[in-house]
């Protein structure tokens, strides 16, 4: 537990800096575990849920490994554990490894740390990966969406800013949850997404996302909910065949690529250099994409990279 | 209208190709107008909020520019315009531009595509610009931080589980808007708010971030909202002097440059050589950090690229 979490700290912090000769070696171990993509806005109950969830599998004995990608506090660069406390019985559970992740500037990305986080827990034979995402952003949409199976978090009475909200992420769920389904207004919320999912055009694997009622803080409905998520397993086979497919593949393989052309690249700049263009371009002196003109021939690079 | 209509749905399709003459030729025509972002979760009334606003720059005669950043949807690749339905007074508003974007695709990012839209706007001589962010996401918190000025709006009652969510803010928000504040709990958000405030560390630039309680729906407190942003941009001197500062123009600069070097170094790649590679990564027979070198090799790059 201890080298996992080593291994996912170093990664967490590498921000663009290598670390390619540890996750070069796990790699040829990677492929086995099953990513499951929590998400859904503020005030859903998804920490129970996960909670109730990872419980659920341990108590077959199915060890579960937990990322919680939280919103970074932008000025001190952690991340927020706000309402983490109520997992905590997750943090004493054998079967469980929990960490929360946020991300630290943009070079780098999150959705980079997470899947290189997913792929050490997968290496350390975790066999379901959890991520969960607290709000509905771009970064939290990708880093879902691309789980074997996505689970869209929704509650009742969401007020009517919620349909905004609905159709941004109605797209991405393999599995909608309508958990705290013991509030009125449940069945209205479920008749809403059952509509709104009727819309949508047919899935090319042909699923047909199932809707699965919870109370998480009393457990119920979890036994069904990790029934239907076996369900879709069944349907699109054992990890490695995800729903991206090729695609994915080809999209990290490109992530990857030009995280390492930047970080080489962005490194050659002097400091100094750099504080002398911005204070041009913030007297407006000279323009960004003449800077970057400037810049690129310092660094060496032909003429084709020029706008 | 038209015209910037046309520039900024250039922007938004640029995603990595180059448009630097535009932009270059607009440049140092920018730098005068104050950047409003607005950001909280769905269901807070942001829209209302921001119709109301608008409304209030252009009754004195002030061109407002709006940069709505919708949540995309992953599979279409369209902004969602859920809930603008209420803001169509500001289209038929001759001193307002309004215009909803989202991100397609992770390289080149959300975050430019505003910026580059907001520089058109600041070009055409819209002296108010607002962006207003949907949802809480790392892309979003980006967005808004680098405005002139951050208003966080909160609501009341939205469960326990808003202190995750307003510690993740708290530390961004330049004015703090209890929006339906003739709503049960306003006061007790506002005390909330206020403790939480308290507990920050001072800021650099001496500013205490007051709390405003608006009813967007009546219009009640935006001329008490308009008066704080006024107060704020007092202080910190018009636009240019941005919050970020120098930093602010180093990112960007940062940003075009990776930006740049991504597309170039990534459009030499051939698609049937990227397919392969993903191949052999999907069957794991190379990691995606060797598939990396070899490509670099491939590309050119010297030893200093490598893993």
């Amino acid at each position: 537990m201890r080298a996992i979490a080593r291994a996912i700290t170093r990664v967490e912090n590498a921000a663009g800096r290598d670390l390619s000769q540890l996750l070069r070696e796990l790699f040829p171990h990677t492929g086995r575990a099953f990513v499951i993509g929590v998400t859904g806005s503020p005030g859903t109950g998804k920490s129970t849920l996960v909670d109730q969830l990872a419980h659920h599998y341990t108590n077959s004995g199915v060890k579960v490994g937990i990322i919680l990608v939280d919103p970074t506090s932008p000025f001190s660069g952690g991340a927020i554990l706000g309402d983490r406390v109520r997992m905590q019985s997750l943090f004493t559970n054998p079967g469980v490894f929990i960490r929360s992740m946020a991300t630290r500037g943009k070079l780098g990305g999150l959705s980079a740390a997470v899947d290189e986080a997913l792929m050490i827990l997968d290496a350390a034979n975790f066999e379901i990966l959890i991520v969960e995402t607290v709000g509905v952003g771009q970064d939290e949409v990708d880093i879902v969406k691309t789980a074997h199976a996505t689970l869209v978090i929704l509650v009742p009475g969401m007020g009517d800013d919620i349909q905004a909200f609905k159709a941004g992420i109605m797209e991405i769920g393999d599995i909608y949850v309508v958990n705290k389904a013991d509030r009125e207004g449940a069945s209205a919320v479920e008749g809403e997404l059952t509509e709104l999912l009727s819309l949508a055009t047919g899935r090319k694997d042909g699923w047909t996302p199932p809707i699965v009622q919870t109370v998480a803080t009393q457990g119920k409905g979890i036994a069904e909910l990790a029934e239907a998520i076996q369900d879709y397993r069944n349907l699109t086979g054992e990890s490695g065949k995800t729903k991206g497919g090729i695609d994915l593949f080809r999209e990290r393989i490109m992530e990857l690529l030009a995280r390492r052309l930047t970080a080489t690249i962005l490194g050659r700049i002097p400091d100094e250099k750099l504080d002398q263009y911005a204070e041009k371009m913030m007297t407006r002196e000279l323009d960004p994409y003449t800077i970057v003109d400037h810049l690129l021939r310092e660094l060496g690079f032909e003429e084709e990279f020029h706008g």
